[in-house]
């Protein structure tokens, strides 16, 4: 007879608009277990209410709302950019854990984030051997920027990529539409910092007859085979639409447009590559333009979200479940492709180690020779996850989402100062 | 008995998500009364195609691809922005219209655009008397701008309203999961040179509980008061979201921002307010900030078309024709609302000498007091104009648009060279 024991669940790093699918897959399994998982909390604000005992007490929410997380975007909980340090350097963290997790009897510990917010799972994951308490940490995959290694692919990303993939469809549509007497180049920026998984689903709509350039942070960028390259398709199709990723970069690693602030993590912010591009198009070509700037709204776009990446995003929260039941530790489930087409999966296992700090970047046969398309291969790749719609219910002519009560479990330790 | 004659369709200024539902409007409208239309061509790149006899037989294309119209964005015709001058201005442009329509036995006219459009519509209804040539010329509303005067509202608008709303709203979830370590405050700048009828519908939002500013541009932007604005409602709920309308600007008229180029009618060509005030906030607050430029991913988003938008742009193209057919000239259908709740209109109809080169503005009791949210009023007139959603088809994951064959009429005529 196993004891029972609570369950602490915490959102890392930028949202998307299916983390929450996959809280509502952690909760509605672990409420199915009540023999062996009793409360499930929830940090507020990620980690950092792991850290200061600020503790969310999701038993208080009806199934109702739970089951309406499914359809809702960002982090109910609250998210956090905060990147815990190696247990030599910052002890005093990793002991404060072991003493919340001690003082709310929390066996079981899901952290849903990508490739940091893997680390920091798989250090937590350690204290058991390390610092002698016994938890078992399991990591649930997620990041729009689709760059965890060893899974086919990441909740977050076949949403992003469909919202990609449809708005720059609709926007060719509209500068075909007008490139006659006005607009001849759109240049549309999206997310991706090092690798050029959302970039790429720009490069679907090549095979609706769109011609496309798409700027991947993986091919340093040639201005001048650029502009030859954009000149070709105007003068053959009398436009065209150009999808850049912010991390598209020249040869020197410069990115085309930094805003000089670093987020938590050190990592630079980024925004600004669409109009840069833009530019460059008008003064070496004269063409009139448009650019667009997703950033979040790609992320947010519940409304538009893959049905193939939410029923995924659901589907590894409730694995994670089902591993911890099972007795794993640092480990994280996957989806593991067998077929393109028809589309076949099955949920895997990756051991944490193997995960955290690896970034998987874009293949180079996904990526066509001139550096501006995508190849068959990719396209194969990137089908299945953009396939299906799952729109959620609509009020007023306005999208349903959760908002919960978030109610606070009370505290049991002293307050825990945050350096 | 009254003869058959052919007609004249024509797209005209940017485009939207629905103005081709309009155009489905006409054509199915037209294709049921054979015994009083005959063909109906459209111009290729609007008023150009007439101009130059570049002419489009849509006889040729099936019920089936006429009908998937209603579900694509864009102009499925092409459009232009291409001003005629007034007659005694021009006088060599309107003769060589009469010359087609008479080549063409072209009795009806209908040009689908917005206030500019209006006008050049209304000078070709002014043939019959000041040229000696038969035309009947209906104007079909379109423009995302909302900003035609007697109308209750404009097709196009409602579609954009509902994108920004939605939108706004999934970003703003965004923010608030994120804002405890990282952005407070995210800026989304939105369409509207003068009218900022698609910035207010960003103000839908705060009823579900969302902190917003909304920039007009029928407010002279006041930084100092504005900082203040975002500066309490961060204190007060830890984030907060601005619509800027990109026709936002300094009290001394100069936009927030403008990108230098102009645009065929003499508009100056805007964008890049959101990076503008979302650099004050960091520079004032220190604020970590995120923004987006929608651009024509707004108006070209038929993914989230408003269901009253997609209804009332196809009901406005059928109501143009039936004018037509009841011996009318120089009009405009138009929506005649009666009640707010339960949503009621009428199709009524406009004389082009009162609509061309009006601009309808918001109204001073549609802005709150100081000048950066939307009141109830406003709400109420917004509510029904985004309500309904009228999906697409998709197949693998990518929305089904109509792409015409656009088969060319023969040229009875010589060229014609634009100047």
């Amino acid at each position: 007879m196993t004891a029972t024991k609570n369950a602490l669940y915490a959102q890392s790093g930028g949202v998307t608009a299916v983390i929450n699918a996959s809280a509502c897959g952690v909760i509605e399994t672990a409420r199915a277990h009540p023999d062996r998982i009793g409360k499930v909390y929830a940090g507020r604000n990620g980690i950092i209410g792991a850290l200061t005992e600020d503790l969310i007490d999701t038993g208080s929410e009806s199934a109702e709302e739970i089951a309406l997380l499914r359809s809702t975007p960002s982090g109910a909980f609250g998210s956090c950019r905060y990147k815990l340090k190696s247990v030599d350097a910052n002890r005093r963290e990793y002991e404060r854990l072991i003493e919340v997790f001690r003082a709310h009897d929390i066996g079981y510990f899901f952290y849903n984030g990508g490739g940091d917010s893997a680390d920091t799972c798989f250090k937590v994951s350690q204290l058991s051997e390390s610092m002698g308490f016994p938890i078992q940490a399991i990591h649930v995959p997620k990041t729009v920027d689709n760059d965890l290694p060893i899974t086919d692919c990441c909740p977050g990303f076949g949403s992003v990529a469909k919202y990609v993939a449809v708005s720059a469809l609709e926007a060719s549509f509209d500068v075909r539409s007008m490139a006659k007497t006005s607009t001849k180049v759109f240049v549309l920026e999206v997310m991706g910092r090092h690798a050029g998984w959302i970039a790429a689903a720009g490069g679907l709509i090549e095979d609706h007859g769109i011609p496309v350039v798409v700027l991947f942070p993986e091919v340093p960028f040639d201005q001048q085979k650029f502009i030859a390259r954009v000149d070709a398709l105007v003068q053959q199709h009398g436009y065209c639409t150009v999808v850049v990723s912010e991390g598209c970069h020249h040869p020197d690693g410069t990115f085309l447009a930094e805003q000089g602030s670093k987020d938590a993590f050190g990592h630079a912010q980024l925004g600004g590559a669409a109009p840069v591009v833009a530019g460059m198009v008008k003064q070496a070509l004269g063409h009139k333009f448009h650019w667009a700037v997703a950033d979040y709204l790609q992320r947010a776009a519940r409304h538009i979200a893959s049905k193939t990446d939410v029923q995924q995003a659901y589907e590894l929260g409730a694995a994670a479940v089902r591993l911890a039941l099972d007795g794993h530790n640092a480990v994280m489930p996957t989806i593991d492709r067998t077929s393109d087409e028809p589309y076949v999966y099955r949920i895997g296992m990756a051991k944490l180690a193997d995960v955290a700090n690896v970034e998987k970047f874009m293949p180079r046969d996904f990526i066509t020779a001139d550096g501006f398309r995508i190849t068959e291969a990719c396209k194969r790749y990137l089908r299945p996850l953009i396939r299906g719609e799952d729109y959620p219910a609509y009020r007023d002519g306005m999208p349903v989402f959760a908002t919960l009560a978030n109610n606070a479990v009370a505290r049991r330790l002293p307050a825990f100062e945050l350096r």
